[in-house]
This record gives C-alpha cells, structure tokens and sequence, in this order.
C-alpha cells in the first residue's frame, strides 16, 4: 500500500512533491516534530506529546498550525488511511515558507505534516528487544530540550552506532556526563543499585516515555533517583536501557563491546516493562 | 518576475511543491549548502565555494548530486532564468528521500536544488553598509566547521539580533572566545593595532570571503595575527568588521548598543574593501 501524508491542508501520496524549497524547515531546520506510539490502533499518550510539541513550538515562537480539535482529525485520518494498528505517527511543524533569510519571517504560516506508518508495536520479548549501544561525544547544540529537526548530530551518531554494529549512540558531554540516546532517555542501574536518569535541562529532551516511567516510581518501592552518570558509572552499571516512545523499554545488553553487568535484560528493566504493559492495557501512560 | 528553482533534475517555479516529506534535508537537516555571490552576472569565486561544499559533503559521506561540469551548466542556467546579474545562487545538497531513520539509508540518491536570486552586489559605500551587531552565546553544535542545514540556532541568535535592532549576532563560545557571526565571520582590529580573526577549527565554518581576504593579507603590510578573540577584546577593539560570500566586507560600528572604537568605519576595513573591490574587478578572489 502506498503511505498518505497530511501536507499543510492536503492528503497526497507520501512520496509526491510536497514541501516548497523556501520551507523553512528545509533550509534551516526551523521546525519540530513529535513522534506518537500507536498501539491496538489508538494513539499512545497523545495529550503528553501534544503538551511537549507546545512546548516546542512555543519555544521558537512557532504558532499551532491547526486547533486542537482540527489536529485530532487530522491524526486519526493519517493514521487510518495507512492503516496503522500498530506504529506510529509522525507530526512535523516547521515555521512555513519565506524567502531565505535567517531571522523570523514577518508573515510566514506554519506548514504542518503528518505522517503514519505501521511498525514492531509493543514489545512482548524483552530479550530480543535488547540491543547494544555505544557511547559517542555529545556535539548537539545547547538546547536539546526542543525537539527541534536540527537532527544532524543525531543522525551522525546513530550512523556511528550502526558503523559499529550497534543499535543506538548514548551520549557523553563535555563533562564526561551522560546526556541522553541520540534516540532515546538513558537509564541505568548503578554499582549500588539504584536506578538513576538525568535529570532535565537543555541537554536533555523531555521525553514522554521517561514522563510516563517516573509516574510508574512513583511509588517509592524501586531505589530510584534522578542524578546524571558518569560515563564510568554507566560502564559499572548492573543494566542499562534506553526509553523513546517507539522503543518503550529496550535494553542494552551490551556498551562499547563489554557485556553490561551480566549481559542479559535485568530485572528492573523487566519490572518496569511489566508496570508499562499493564499501564498500556488500561489505557494509562506509555 | 516569478522566480525558478532547479530541483532533482527539473526547473520550476520556485513556490511550487518541490520537495518529498521523507527528503532528509526535511526531517533531520541532512544535508549542506553553499551561497555563492553574482556580480556582474558572474559567479564569484565558484571554485572555492565548490571545493568547500566538497568538503562538506565529504563530512557526511554525501556523494556529490552531478558532475562538475553537470553542476556549473545547472548553475549558470538558474542564474539566467532568474535573470541575476547582482546577487547570490544558492545550492543545497541533501542525502536525499527515504523511509525514516536517523541513520544513512542504504539507497538514497542526493537531491540538489540551486535558486538564484538579486541582492545589492558588492558596496561601494562602506558607511552606509555598516551594521550593528549584539553578542550572543554560542549554542551551535561540535561541528560548525560543516556547513550544514542545521541552522535553527542561527536563526535563533539573528532573530536574536534582530529583536535587538542590529543585524548580526556575534557568537561567544563557552570559554569567553569569539567564535563567529551567526552567518559571517568575525575581524576586529584590537586595542593594540592587529587585526585578528579565529584560526579554523570545528566552532567555525573556513569562510571563502575569509579565505579570499587571508591572500590579501599575505603581502604582510597590515599587522595581523589568526588568533581569537576573547569577549573582552571584542569590546574594546579599535574595529570589527564581519565578511560572507554576500556581505562582502561589513563593518560594524556598533556592539551591544555601544560604539565600535570611534563608532565609525574605520581604516582596516576600508583598506581590505579597497583590495577586495580591486580583486573582484580582476576577476580574483572574492
């Protein structure tokens, strides 16, 4: 079947000429994007992504390009049309189109996208969904907390992940401080057990999966705490997984070549798996 | 005058639809571009623009869209339907259109689009073509020495500029060093008489005007040093001036509201305009 994309009013073939070359998010990166988990053909955790990509484009100054309402039409006809029960929605703002300057332009609209297609869904074997990860230099920009297309770094780092057999680049800034997967929240359980994130700032994307994961520690039962890691704690860790909203819960079973802990999915990684199926199936956070 | 863009192969209008929603360049700034100036009906300095997309394109393992001689009809042709004889072509390379993932595909072919359009050529009044500029932190990412789409922090320090009345951003890294314009590079002559400019490294993309203005430096008449600037020197420099393949040379007489040393233009930039002009009349460098 051959995908449809929304395109700025109109439903067209996903491969058809599209964007205008003076689209702002062609030539500058000047836009966001939101990815969206569909599951039993339903969107996953809608309002949270929508919430984050208002964030976004608030942050740049970007007005909405639709109503809520009218948005909510145009996802679900996106995702229908392509028939997708299990995968994901792809939404893409960017700032509209303007003769090339850097600065703001003074009437440009917003040029909205929406994309779907079908994908792996849930993840029902938590060991075959681990994969292994390398560590690479953190060289984005200062403000990671937008989920801007500025992807460049990302797609670098992610290619140097594949170039050495591995699945996803997790990231080490200056500090030798771990930021975050070039895809992905990193997570790990310490020499002494503790499950530790990084705690949000500008080098970090506030994701929706890591969101939907705290609401799950809440309760206090898992040791749990939100202080980055030191690359050498992340090499000591007892597991380590990534979360992204169409990666839910991966393991990483192996950093840089080296076995992570005993090389197997831990049992905090199968814990929290086990907490975001059932939130999953009651309709809850993912 | 509607204007007209080569893209993947075809010349069209350029406000028509034009680009693949899953063109790279789209959803993750995959990809470079150059902006070569016209004067005179006549490409400047294509070469070095041409051998610096090269390198860019090398940078991310972009294979180059045509051949030289494909690539230099294909620009010629744009900038005469576009019927410019002072102004600027602008090409930009992307790794090209496929299903998304961060990582290179394994089969995309690079799309190339070159528009063309008319600007003010080169100034012959230096005073009326000076600027005032702010500073503004450095928030790009590790590589700028590749000159990718991946603009949205330059757009976010020239909007930056902008909101402040000026017309250029003048980035200052982490340790308190000058980097470079948001989109130019950054001269000044400091308190002590020497003309200064970064030397290249990865903060900074190797400017071709820069590279034109080191050759008419090369005689050794004018004191001046390829070494960087702290903040602090940029604030009590007796000039500064920015260079770009279309603002040529730009004196800045005003910072952060305050007067560049006599808040005028001053004889370094006057002089180099002088060499420059004459250099673009002999059809050298520029």
């Amino acid at each position: 079947m051959s995908r449809i994309a929304y395109v700025d009013g109109r439903y067209q073939p996903l491969a058809a000429p599209a964007i205008a070359v003076e689209d702002r998010g062609y030539q500058f990166a000047d836009g966001v994007y939101e990815v969206i988990p569909v599951l039993g053909g339903r969107l996953v955790d809608a309002p949270r992504h929508l919430a984050r990509l208002g964030r976004s484009l608030a942050a740049l100054a970007i007005p909405w390009p639709l109503s809520a309402r009218a948005l909510a039409v145009v996802m679900e006809e996106v995702r229908r049309r392509n028939r997708v029960r299990e995968g994901m929605l792809y939404l893409q703002v960017t700032r509209g189109v303007a003769r090339r300057e850097h600065p703001f332009p003074a009437a440009a609209r917003p040029v909205l996208v929406v994309t779907a297609r079908s994908g792996p869904g849930f993840p029902s074997d938590l060991e075959a969904w681990a994969v292994a990860a390398i560590t690479h230099p953190d060289q984005r920009w200062a403000r990671c907390d937008i989920k801007s297309t500025a992807l460049l770094p990302n797609v670098l780092a992610r290619q140097a992940a594949r170039a050495a057999g591995a699945y996803e680049a997790i990231l080490v800034g200056g500090a030798g401080m771990v930021t975050e997967g070039a895809a992905s929240t990193v997570w790990a359980v310490d020499a002494a057990g503790v499950l530790r994130t990084r705690p949000l700032d500008w080098a970090i994307l506030p994701g929706c999966t890591r969101e939907a994961l705290l609401e799950l520690l809440a309760g206090g039962d898992l040791p749990f705490a939100e202080r980055a890691l030191a690359l050498e704690e992340l090499r000591t860790a007892r597991e380590i997984f990534l979360t992204s909203a169409t990666s839910f819960i991966r393991p990483v079973t192996v950093l840089d070549d080296a076995p992570v802990g005993e090389g197997r999915v831990g049992p905090v990684a199968r814990a929290l798996h086990a907490r975001l199926a059932a939130a999953l199936e009651g309709g809850g956070a993912g």
